[in-house]
């Protein structure tokens, strides 16, 4: 994968992201939609789209997002909507892969998730599974994504997606 | 999230609790429920609520130990009882956050957890998902809960839920 | 669980163990299941069965191979046949543990795995989930499988068993 020197330096960033995403996982199930856009860099990329359409090399999808206005936007209708039934969201991250590192400090990584979703009086379901294709950069106080690419194996999505994942 | 001096510790600890956490989990999804109270201290509080009582800061639960011999009294009903049709469990727990350390040795941590349960000739359910909030503290050889309060997401909880979780 | 001074490599063992692990998941979770072998010793057994089975100390199973050349053959199998439908494959891996490390460089570890599958048009299902009993040894370029034995707890798996796991 890499040699020994490199080894221990990229663990830190693995292990890194690993506290970023279960930050980002926490925010996102504590419903706290408002706090989504400091996980990311001001010209970030933020999309969700069905691994058909990546596996394709389509830039279509369900949800995309360019630039911190676009996800501040996004977080504010959502946070403001009352369409959407009550639901609980839990998030299960796993499998972080750190696959490169630039010296200009820009690292590559993908991870895998599952999304739990619980609707009030309803049974626990298995809302997606996916993984996440990020570029992070090292922002004043820590990681931030400058692209997060969430590709979902499921192919019938429900309404829920409107939610970032 | 922290200092760069805090932040090495916190990482060790981090990690020392998702080794504790993977001990735990083994040891109920093997079955020696005899093993489970190790995982205290003698005055350790266990307990598991759903999320609309936590949300709503209410105490109550479906289960609820205080003190080793509550929770010793607990694993012997279990390791005793005939009533219950054998199964196969299997935690999954991911997303580790430690939210903070005291000076006097206490640490404070999240996880999200997935509970699969398999009774024979069944499929495989998702018996629950949820987190532990815990708080640990370090005993002769190695870290002890000091309290484990189970939230589950899930609003239909089957008998199965009488085991630990 | 250890002393003092093993528990630094352990847990460097564990990590390294990790990175395997997501590395060697990502390989069949993107269908390039000619990588698979590469994973393996030349004299690796790899088997996946039932946790009924392995509980009754059973050698039987749904898979079963014994040298690289059975992997080999077995992904070749895979790789040509056309009697399968198109699917997603999603690897959770959680709870590492190590369980020990010999003087001779053999380490056994253990994992639990979710297995999550998406048919073209269906909804995304939970098709296994079980534990990894692993004997690790160092090969030129990182960590090998001599064994991998995948136990199951579903009583109920679909064909696409036939996928290693």
């Amino acid at each position: 994968m890499s040699n020994g020197g490199a080894t221990s330096s990229l663990r830190e960033l693995r292990l890194e992201i690993e506290e970023f995403n279960s930050a980002y996982a926490a925010a996102l199930d504590a419903g706290k939609i408002e706090e989504w856009p400091r996980f990311f860099t001001d010209d970030a990329v933020y999309r969700i789209t069905g691994r058909e359409n990546a596996d394709a090399g389509l830039a279509v999808g369900l949800v995309y997002c360019e630039g911190i206005g676009m996800l501040r936007d996004r977080a504010l209708a959502i946070a403001k909507t009352t369409m959407f039934a009550p639901r609980y969201l839990l998030h299960q991250v796993s499998n972080v892969r750190v696959l490169g590192s630039s010296a200009s400090g820009e690292t590559t990584a993908t991870a895998n998730y599952a999304l739990f979703e619980t609707l009030i009086d309803e049974k626990t379901i298995l809302q997606q599974v996916g993984r996440y294709h990020d570029r992070f950069v090292r922002g004043a106080s820590g990681l931030l994504l400058k692209e997060r690419i969430c590709v979902y194996d499921s192919l019938i999505i429900d309404t829920a997606l409107v939610f970032p994942v």
